[in-house]
């Protein structure tokens, strides 16, 4: 079987060209087939606010009316994706970008029965497997913006952490895949003011224990329900880290690695 | 060898939302290869307006200061390319979006030694075209943005109907291919003012007389040379007419067809 990668970068690295190129020329050093998966970070809070259409958060999620959806699209489809494609093409990386509509890659239905109205956003159904295999085929290297379609002509906007997960859960069936994580923090921590604590691996028992114990931080908990569920869907390791370490990350020195017993 | 049809829309079909569907509707339904390349209409111009960046034209050219260049590449590349994509996937045509960074598709120069500045305005140096080919063979729709790169992490603004004519003329050596310039007019006319003095076909030596009697609107004079360097260049056939006859100016029933003698 294949290695596949499968790497999410969150919205610290995307606010800050440096850090965003420095890590885009460590990715594209990476061999083998991967996939990069990236979130808006504030560039489309911030465009929203200069067109005066306002915002709303509701749990760390966007609420996304047809204004907020049009920006999005913008940031994350056409700012966001081409500037990472551009330069990972400038650093000898074959990037291709894309949204869940183009080639109908990821096909989702608009987010209802909540108690929330989450307005467009979207909960994917569907991975093409067979057509994203056959890109990564061509040798590419697969760019996803967080935005997927209901297969009816109607875009989505989708959390990046999901749409990772799930490309690289579908994928596990023909390819071994690590997913990446990469955040504000350098791992899981059992201090979360104190980057040095880091937890350096995590089984689902020990996970278990010190979730019992109250020693993970609350906010990292769905997040590591979510990793685990990938490992148990067929990924085969999950790292959680800084994407300025992502070479450490890969090689197990830096970050936390979540895996079976 | 196969059949490609190289299809560029103008402004006015995507200033409309009723008249891009039922175009894109009528595309879809059209077999074989194909390629939608796309400008941006007015979208940029009033994003444009409403962030306060002044926008200057010359010649009917955008200068693309480094705001206009954000600004084109979210409309373009996002709004505008996406929206085309989930249309006609939801049309039941596998549409993939891409600017010529993607894949590395279209490698341009930013334009220098001219007498105006036109900023990152980007000229063609070379078609990728077995990276395009290869996407045409698995069976994709491949929507083109107008933009572009230089190799070396520079995204850069270039005109639709160059994108195409390059396109068009560097897959003619693996396709017979067509060539579709759609716009606001029934095609090229006698009078400009009047719809039904289109000229139903135009050869290189008709075109040089009627050109001599100044029988040719001075405006259509530069997209006419564009055109018959396209077929000089290798494209079977190029047609220009309105996007709402789609169908009729395939069938060669409507708008003016230019070809050999």
């Amino acid at each position: 079987m294949d290695k596949l990668l499968v790497v999410k970068i969150g919205g610290n690295i995307i606010d800050d060209d440096g850090k965003l190129i420095a890590f885009l020329k460590s990715f594209a050093r990476i061999d083998g087939q991967k996939i990069l998966v990236h979130g808006g970070g504030k560039l489309a809070t911030r465009l929203a606010e200069k067109l005066g259409i306002p915002q709303q958060m509701v749990d760390g999620r966007r609420i996304t009316d047809e204004g907020t959806l049009q920006i999005v699209t913008m940031v994350y489809a056409g700012s966001v994706n081409k500037t990472i494609v551009s330069h990972l093409q400038a650093a000898g990386c074959n990037a291709y970008g894309l949204t869940g509509a183009d080639g109908n890659a990821l096909l989702a239905h608009k987010r209802v029965g909540t108690e929330t109205d989450y307005g467009f956003a979207g909960d994917i159904d569907r991975v093409n497997t067979d057509f994203v295999s056959s890109l990564l085929e061509l040798g590419l290297t697969l760019v996803v913006a967080p935005i997927t379609h209901d297969g009816r002509g109607q875009l989505l906007n989708t959390n990046a952490d999901t749409i990772a997960q799930e490309l690289a859960t579908a994928l596990s069936h023909s390819y071994e895949t690590h997913l990446v994580y990469s955040f504000e923090k350098a791992g899981v921590l059992l201090d979360a003011s104190n980057d040095d604590t880091v937890i350096p691996t995590l089984t689902p028992s020990a996970f278990q224990k010190l979730k019992e114990a109250g020693a993970i931080y609350a906010g990292m908990l769905p997040k590591l329900e979510n990793a685990f569920a990938a490992l148990d869907r067929g990924v085969t390791k999950v790292i959680i880290g800084k994407a300025e370490h992502l070479p450490a990350l890969i090689a197990g020195s830096a970050g936390t690695t979540l895996s079976h017993e």
